[in-house]
């Protein structure tokens, strides 16, 4: 029996690097001291006041059918961050809440390309990025965005890319380089966008995340409220990533059909956990910053760790909970790095080149484990790599 | 700015006879004494010890992310439940958990319908099947279920759709006919998929609401269990609607595309609602036996409420929580009854149209309201009618 074109050919074939990260979690449940940092989660779990008010929903009775695209008291709270953010008038028919992050990148995806439609992203790129534009039938073309900018990309860049496309996928603070774009950089997006008539669509979820440089939403630019889709969530600000809880922002005719969508796929998401979301937004921002703050410390960690050394450079670590870390120097691509680490130390990273080609010769470090861990294996990562210079 | 030509049509344009559930709505808003009988959904809640062990789940640390396809554990639960139902040799990699029964209909036709194919389903439908088929970016083809056949498709009628279709959508029991498929009409719609190689795709949701006749999954019957993909949640068997917890079953390599699809629609569904909903398979068919339980009972009271009359004729109950009723003799529409109904003794009823051409000259009613309450709205039904035959 024959599937849909479109479902077997989400993921391309051939190795994608995440061999290592398997071989790592399979070590470690085999009893070795193995040092994981490749997992994107917190090391906390979501905090209990916020589980005790979805508690208190579900006891209440919110257990029946929810408003298919959310409560009203949890658009127009979310609304409200978002017109905090930028500055732009945000109302509840602006916001859709969806079950996550993920939901929200492939709503806004099938709202904006149909089947054949070219849609662009920047590598290195969050692992789900090329499949959600290939699972809505369109096709994925990437920019490049060099190590050597700081993983910005460069306006001539997306330009080259953006001619016949329909849309324009950026996550800042990203995920895996700890980017936050610049003033620059957001501003050039803008013009490439209005100048080609994309959809921009801006993956915001690291958006409490930011140690160096200012958020800013292209929502908040000139003349792009009417073509911007912010894709957000509950899981990185709030701790929240088993909650599935995110919401797709954008022009209101944009969310009413994203509104039919959902209808159609997700049917809405569960009223106890919405309620959860709404008293957690209700913490305002000194709650973020608490689930923010390990990821702020152990940033300086890593960068006291690879002090006074060369063989490894981090990427600026600007934002997010990842270091990019630059080990060219080694003469070894960021796989064969990884692989050897794992071997000699114990520690296992992500190969740069699973995020795509603008992470060769890097790994990427997810700070998600205890500061002493962390500064005990960075100073490691950088001994090895030492051992390795020519 | 344009959006994808795929989400502005997944529904048509038009009237779709849900006015008249909006204006009941609205009437009871206002503070009328509307009876409602339009709502698919129990009267009662998630059951207290189920919702005791998603806060024990939770409060337990399973707030991260979940395994995407599913907790191993849950799987194995609803892959032992399919084997019971079904005879069939079922595991855990036959079973991938999704958030919702909404979720699964998406995603079964996503992965076996490329843009532009053929799917077909049964008129009188749930209000979702065209969308969700249209959302996929196939084309959606209906097949008449007669009233006068107890709203069980026919062989021939079957046999005509399926030429040049990939796909066939069946519901039993059916929402919103009532009706439960026999073995004669299972073995002519398994027979059909085989004769034109198509994909079936078996809504199972009320498995658990069968008053008459015995639940066939098409999934028992001879060399279907390879083409065809069970939908089925928690949402009707354990009132737990809000929860959006259900599951595709279907074969190994199914199961693994929809893995790959849902790592970029949906990303999983949440830890503590999974441990919740393996709580509640856990209590067994008793625990099943009394959600249905109101359903059943209040299936009788329909048929005493209507008994000594043919104003209205019901269509046999056989399953579900639902009574179509044939108002053919007022002369009027389903539409033009329910909506004189509503002024004359504000009962809210759905129009059979709502559903499909099928369901034209009935109302749909739901048992979702007290057993008192419905008796009286039943006689209140019969005798409105009788005013209006000639």
């Amino acid at each position: 029996m024959k599937l849909s074109s479109r479902i077997t050919h989400i993921t391309g074939g051939g190795s994608d690097g995440w061999s290592v990260h398997y071989r790592a979690l399979a070590l470690k449940a085999s009893g070795a001291p193995v040092t994981l940092l490749s997992m994107g989660e917190h090391d906390t779990r979501t905090d209990p006041s916020i589980l005790a008010a979805m508690d208190a929903a579900a006891r209440g009775g919110n257990t029946g059918y929810s408003p298919v695209p959310g409560f009203p008291s949890l658009r127009k709270a979310v609304a409200a961050r978002i017109e905090r953010q930028t500055g732009v008038p945000t109302g509840p028919d602006n916001v859709i809440i969806v079950p996550g992050g993920q939901a929200a990148l492939f709503a806004a995806h099938h709202a904006v390309c149909d089947p054949g439609d070219t849609a662009v992203f920047i590598d290195p790129y969050y692992a789900t990025y090329p499949g959600t534009i290939r699972a809505v039938g369109a096709v994925p073309r990437a920019v490049l965005a060099h190590a050597d900018n700081g993983f910005q990309p460069l306006r001539a860049d997306l330009d080259a890319a953006a001619k016949g496309a329909k849309s324009l996928l950026v996550n800042s603070p990203n995920n895996p380089t700890g980017a936050v774009y610049s003033e620059q950089t957001m501003h050039d997006i803008a013009d490439v966008c209005r100048d080609n008539d994309l959809w921009l669509i801006s993956d915001e979820v690291y958006d409490t995340q930011v140690w160096d440089g200012t958020h800013i939403s292209p929502r908040a630019l000139p003349g792009m409220a009417e073509r911007t889709l912010i894709v957000n969530s509950m899981s990185k600000s709030h701790a929240m990533t088993g909650s599935r809880v995110g919401w797709v922002c954008g022009p209101a005719e944009v969310i009413h059909a994203i509104h039919n969508l959902a209808t159609h796929n997700t049917y809405g998401v569960a009223g106890f956990v919405q309620d959860a979301a709404l008293f957690a937004l209700g913490q305002g921002a000194a709650a973020e910053e608490a689930v923010a703050a390990p990821f702020r410390r152990r940033r300086q960690i890593v960068m006291d760790a690879l002090a006074g050394q060369n063989a490894v450079r981090a990427a600026p670590i600007s934002g997010a909970m990842y270091a990019m870390l630059d080990v060219r120097a080694t003469g070894m691509s960021g796989e064969d790095f990884a692989n050897a680490l794992l071997d000699a130390e114990l520690i296992g990273v992500m190969p740069g080149e699973s995020f795509g080609a603008g992470g060769a010769g890097h790994i990427r470090v997810a700070m998600t484990v205890a500061d002493d861990l962390l500064a005990d294996a960075l100073r490691r990562i950088a001994s090895f790599a030492g051992t390795l210079v020519r």
